[in-house]
């Protein structure tokens, strides 16, 4: 089946899901969407995609995809009232692929109830946030049975082009998710301690920020938290009671399987300061509604640093 | 003065400083070279490079280029017995510039000597190791007097092309340089925590390092140390002993300016059991000897795990 | 009702409940006794202890102590098929006073089964061992409805001289028995830490800790511990797998309530790893199933030493 | 020699220095005492002290006793211009103690400059403040020549009644005193930690510090820090940054020796933290003249509290 022949069903185009399909389409996919607001995705109208009413309209696809926001909205689509799989009528799409950020759990429970369907499930979180996407960075990290998988990877390639990693079976991606969130605390928490000693030693923090993103250190994250920590705009992208939820999760795992995972269980604690502060604050609901990197602030008052704004024109290296 | 007239002087041709030189003379600079091993040099000729006995036959150029170990080395060459400084007889480049990574009173110290001489000092430690720079992905920071920094610059960005950031007077760009490696020592680190989790799990090291290094997390120095975890291969880039000093210079500067750094404190400890652990080995020269990545196999053995090679061809990224 | 009036029942006469229970016999209290293996209560009959073969025979009595390993098997004493509660035919004490350490959940949910049976529900964890008990140094902290509490007390007095703390509603003693835990298991690692610092530079074990034990920071702890590190004795008091566990409990509740925990979380990482470390050992059940202290040999294996016992005749303050 | 035929010298007469002599006066020991203000020693006379009005009356004495603030003091009173030693004509007392916390260079200098005068150096800090003195609960460490350092142990304790340990040769009661006071921090951090967990929870700090006092956990240090954290007196014993450089002293002989110290570490940079959070307040100067128990209100900020007085009557425990 070439790529333009296959139907691919979608569902959630929320910041992500949009520009996920927007992709698909611009490469002559054939793609089917659902949307709970329907007028979100009408734009995606323009390019091709066929804007459906009811889940069930789906059942028709060859590969159904889905992105929303916590695992009881992907039961509710799948498996509520007006789900998928409850107005399937004999039937359903062989493969349904999820790149949500799930819990292990709820992903572990859904692939059960699917199977009993005969349908394969893919797991298939990504790295990267709206602004990603739109500079074509974006990857993903592939689970589930490796045939459908094999499938479904050249489709996820199309708005993943930075590359497809399959790791294995069940919830494997999953994991892998929740250890990448775990290694961006920590990275967010160690370049927000050097970013405010260099600084109070004497040097502009967009000055030190270009080096360490010119540098072998330099990621796409540290470079698009840049302008946050040169003009203090925390715009949330990733909340600090969310991030403290993912390293809670991979403490746990790691606790699970004897893993110690001590420079994790350092950074958990800052951020728990952080939020700990904040409810210190009259305004602690905005803060904590604030991006993760207002830990600068949190960290600079605990090293007798008034932070300002430099004002700079530095870009998200997007 | 055009890049072509300018005359440049360059001392020491070791891993790096060879590769530096190599890519000054193909883009046509005049470079004289001096190097204590005579012979490690020649070979730069055959790109146009004129190779010098003395030191002293140095003082001639425009701005005088150094990088050595450490920074006796570079007091030695400045002003030892044979030193520029010492037998320039009136007549000394006007700039000199070391991309060294030195300490901070080293670097201080010889500010203040070659001041007394009417030199100005630039300090431009760099971001990367041989492979980087054959890579063409060299980056450096720079500091000391401005003008001069700016004179510079144009000159290093030759041999690093990724970027070259001024921070500011004086030492600052060695404050900077400590303050990347010490987040070396945190990515490391906590990169094992992750791998060592995941791979525990299930997933193969090399398709967990695959998904982090495509994502947003993934950077230079992450793909580059990918071999190293995926098939053990700990042929050293830097030891375990050099990574603690680095930092144990971050958490003295923070101790000194106030600076808390609970994730840096954490890592170092880590580093240190792994020092600890290899001085529990009859061959603890030998490990202490190999990459700080080895860390990775002190750090299984504290989670019940036993690694071996996956034996797979993964590139560095380079 | 004078305190030789009352009459008390006791279930669960195991290392600890054994002496409490004998306590309380010499100090001429009426105690009914109800154990397991009866054969082990048999002996406090000579001290006046009136041993039952039934828990229902202990529905008479005013008062009603537990200590028992498990939430679940003091769910089994009281509402299990031969549970005190499930055959009381009417009558049952008003007070149930329970002395084990159990989890906060397990004693809401038994609380509030109580509740709807009138009976009043004290949680009264101890700190210390048998040899503290048999020492005369037990004390106690409780929590529960402060009538019954203040009743509950003299009599717990009696098993735990050295103090017996109120501290409020509900469970916050069994919350105040899981921060006594934490502390357990910082106080141990970092006396760990310096007794090897100390011991590696030249310091005998057992002179380091003598100073210890004399000085303002010796606990009753630091003292019985002693010949645990200076002889490597490693029979346990408690394993390192339930010492992370409180640990656990502890972060956990710490994260459930924004309190940070830095000391806490570096702690648990350092137990982790002596278990991940055991887990990498052919004996690793074996080495599990000995006391947490043998922590010290982890830790001073990472610090390039080898321990060996100082067969040194130290006491254990007790 | 009985102990009342003996002549001792004492230099140092301040908060813990009278008390030592007072203790000694009263167990009928012959004592010449010179201060640098000589009116604090004058009311020492009415126990039979013998007060000097130069160093040099103190060099017919049989053992010389010290006890002053610095390495620097130390020196002074004994080879400043005034000095002892300088003005000894010949004539020296064969030992000389040291109670005063300096050093370890410090103490091997001295040691070495007094060697050359033939004079035994022993040093013996001591664990405990004023207000333990005065309860008769010092204890001292000690070491030194050994022939010389049990001649100087049963004077020794006759202040420090609780316990004098002999640790060996050399510098070696320097570092036990370093490692003691490394604890003080880790316990007082810890401590914070889990009775800002309880008291969030709801269990007053005062009820919750009782149960731990009473406990195997409780220490004299526990006991009577208790009433600064219960009432938030933060009357200075040991400021915080006095606490900070004798955990940077324990850290650096960690980093010499090979030992990891991770909770020691994490301790250390809490301690920053509170250090830091005083530098961003208008008043950090007195802030930082405060006891560093006051950490607890920069922990109960960074856990979204705000602590007030229980104005509870709770005792020292001394």
């Amino acid at each position: 089946m070439s790529k333009t022949e296959m139907k691919i069903g979608w569902i959630g185009v929320g910041r992500m899901g949009y520009q996920m399909v927007e992709r698909l389409l611009k490469a002559n996919h054939d793609v089917s969407i659902w949307n709970r607001t329907k007028a979100k995705a009408e734009p995606l109208a323009q390019h091709g995609g066929k804007i459906v009413d009811t889940l069930a309209e789906l059942s028709g696809v060859d590969m159904l995809f889905a992105i929303v926001s916590e695992g009881k909205d992907l039961e509710e689509v799948y498996f509520g009232k007006n789900g998928i799989v409850t107005n399937a009528k004999g039937k359903l799409p062989k493969v349904f692929v999820d790149c949500s950020s799930i819990s292990v759990e709820d992903s572990e429970r859904i692939r059960a109830r699917l199977k009993d369907h005969g349908v394969a499930f893919i797991c298939a979180p990504v790295s990267g946030n709206g602004l990603v996407i739109k500079a074509g960075k974006l990857s993903a990290v592939v689970s589930g049975p490796e045939a459908e998988a094999k499938e479904a990877m050249p489709v996820i390639e199309v708005f993943a082009p930075r590359g497809v990693s399959y790791v294995g079976e069940g919830e494997l991606a999953r994991i892998c998710k929740i250890a990448h969130n775990v290694m961006l605390g920590v990275v967010i928490e160690n370049l927000i301690e050097i970013t405010l000693l260099a600084n109070k030693m004497g040097v502009p923090r967009h000055a030190f920020l270009a080096f360490m993103n010119n540098g072998v250190m330099g990621s796409m994250f540290t470079a698009y938290k840049t302008p946050a920590l040169v003009n203090l705009d925390w715009a949330a992208t990733f909340t600090p009671e969310l991030l403290r939820k993912d390293l809670d999760l991979g403490l746990e795992l790691g606790r699970e399987w004897d893993v110690p995972m001590p420079v994790t269980a350092a950074t958990r604690e800052v951020i728990q300061q952080h939020i700990g502060k904040a409810l210190s604050q009259p305004n602690s609901k905005e803060i904590l509604a604030q991006d993760f990197a207002k830990m600068a602030e949190t960290m600079a008052e605990l090293s007798g640093m008034k932070l300002a704004s430099e004002n700079k024109n530095v870009g998200t290296g997007l």
